[in-house]
């Protein structure tokens, strides 16, 4: 398995002509599948079914899914390509309503195809909006390796941290969010070692995290959600670290079910909390987590694991998909631009207004 | 289903000449098994892999356990039962080391063993023991519907409920101690509606509790453990029921592993937590939590369902699978003499001392 990931071309998206390329990630790790979605409909069914998760991840595929709707209207000879890319942004959107960073890469490429295709040949559209693709891919990738840096900063040698989820690199174009300051901590030569929650009902943490954890030989403790408070009063835990799938303007702070127990958990115990986001996670739209949609995903999802019924015939159960952490959980959010602290609102504020050059890690973390 | 449990002769625990036999709770709710414990170490085994689980229910089994131990030292002409006994009482207490109720039986018996051996003859001190391991059942079910009678009075028209695993009637010789007042509650004419936590890594809500509340006509709602603080914030959970496995001197509790987390959430949300069993769970010999045993399992249990491995092969996991939540987070114990409110070190003493005849529910509770 070693160098699986990362040794090799294999990503979690890829563009090959005409189709975007996941890893079925509902498989992982025991199965390695690939599913090609060669229309906006297939691409959307992949999202909401969670072939591709994570918020920067089914961001990429989602901007990859806007380059097929702009071959499909060129195939078909369509006079309103930009009306098909709307319908197409609007199909995509509508696979998950809770991440932002969905929409932002939608956003992105439609914007693109607004600016351009008046004075553009379609075939040449195309091929910009497959550029701006890769770039949001790219980008991501960037991203990610500069979390890392700003976070692992923050990572004490002999660190314990606790993550929930998944939030590396099968969540992202590559490396991940929460998992960056983790992984180049260790790379920088820190010990460091991670309690992995499981993260059920999907079991990303069992599944994705454990696997990505053990590619770069990073010591790990897998558990189940609900030891993680035990743990925490044992004083085994140095500090939290979570990805996210949308911070709006306040701070606070959607993501995976189960977030906000372990933000409650950590406050009790003293424990920081760290988000770890790209800004394109950053929604200023809202102005607080009250305003998130909290996607409710189908019930027989917490009642079957591999196809097997765990309760009785017959049971109700409930399915939210993400909770809210009020940004005053939160000790604070690691992005590519740097590390913001409290107050939130006015740092956030202002790390979205810096240039793309000040994106370089430097001594003293901005915001701060 | 309906009928299947209450409405039958079946039992969790349950005397057949020679053996103890017990509803293999690994297989529920879609297979029935039974099996049938024959010797002292088939008895401790079984408590061991969780066939019977529950602190109550395990005390039970291990007190027919006491009875087989004397048919046995009776069969082999034996000069020294009452070492055999105490051997037995090593080994069955061994088989679990968080909850006090398996000792506490095996004391019982060994107790009455002490006191009738020289005067009474083998065949008849054997009658005697099993009338006493009879006596710890009917008790414990007689114990089950006056706490379901006390902690009715806790729960308001309308009561949203939050439990955790299952401390119902397959916990016990029936009934229940966490679901009795919901059970009786729902039997007075209330509407009760009940949040089951599944409760990994053995599922004991998802399979046992959703299978008891659904046999019983309760309405529920199944969710993950770490969909509890979301509910908590959503305002709809009204209380917190649970079972205990040992409750100390100074009120602290063991019980299942993520009691403790549910606790802390419950305080940060000003939501009650109630805490309900028997006054055989209480251990006044341990002076605080931190000194109860906690059970460290076989991680593979965290990392393997139904047969099927999780997460990828090699990974490290752990499974503590009880934790403690302080007497601080306590807003009373439920018992079967009484409502136990705080301070917990002078009125669970007190209510230690009742004499049985306080056992009725009266309007005042004890202790408040």
């Amino acid at each position: 398995m070693s160098g699986f990931f990362y040794g090799c071309a294999m990503r979690t998206v890829w563009w090959e002509p005409g189709a975007v390329c996941l890893i079925d990630q509902t498989k992982l790790p025991h199965t390695r599948e690939t599913v090609r979605c060669t229309t906006v409909a297939e691409t959307a069914t992949a999202i909401t079914n969670m072939i591709v998760r994570g918020a920067p991840a089914i961001g990429i595929t989602a901007a990859y899914g806007m380059v097929i709707a702009a071959e499909a209207a060129a195939a078909s000879d369509s006079v309103d390509l930009i009306g098909e890319l709307a319908a197409a942004k609007t199909t995509l959107d509508a696979a998950r309503p809770t991440a932002v960073n969905l929409r932002w890469a939608t956003d992105r490429m439609l914007a693109l195809a607004h600016a351009l295709h008046e004075r553009t040949p379609t075939a040449e559209l195309i091929e910009r909006l497959l550029s701006e693709a890769h770039a949001i891919r790219d980008e991501d990738e960037a991203m990610c390796y500069a979390i890392g840096e700003w976070g692992a900063q923050l990572l004490p040698e002999g660190a314990n941290v606790l993550t929930h989820c998944n939030a590396g690199g099968l969540a992202t174009a590559g490396y991940g969010t929460a998992l960056a300051p983790i992984k180049t901590a260790h790379t920088q030569g820190k010990q460091v070692h991670v309690f992995v929650d499981e993260t059920r009902p999907f079991l990303q943490g069992a599944r994705l995290t454990t696997w990505e954890l053990q590619d770069a030989g990073i010591p790990q403790t897998l558990i189940t959600d609900s030891m993680a408070g035990y743990f925490m009063r044992q004083g085994s835990i140095d500090c939290i670290i979570v990805g996210a799938d949308r911070i709006v303007a306040n701070g606070d702070v959607a993501n995976k079910i189960g977030t906000y127990s372990l933000a409650v958990l950590a406050q009790a115990h003293n424990i920081p909390f760290y988000v770890a986001a790209p800004t394109s996670t950053i929604d200023l739209s809202m102005a607080s987590g009250d305003d998130i949609p909290i996607e409710q995903r189908d019930p027989r999802e917490v009642m079957y694991l591999g196809g097997q019924l765990l309760a009785p015939e017959g049971v109700q159960a409930a399915h939210p998909a993400f909770d809210v952490t009020p940004h005053t959980l939160i000790k604070a959010i690691i992005t590519e631009h740097g590390i913001i602290e409290p107050p939130f609102e006015t740092n956030i504020r202002q790390i979205m207004q810096q240039p793309a050059s000040s994106d370089e890690p430097s001594a003293a973390p901005a915001g701060s």
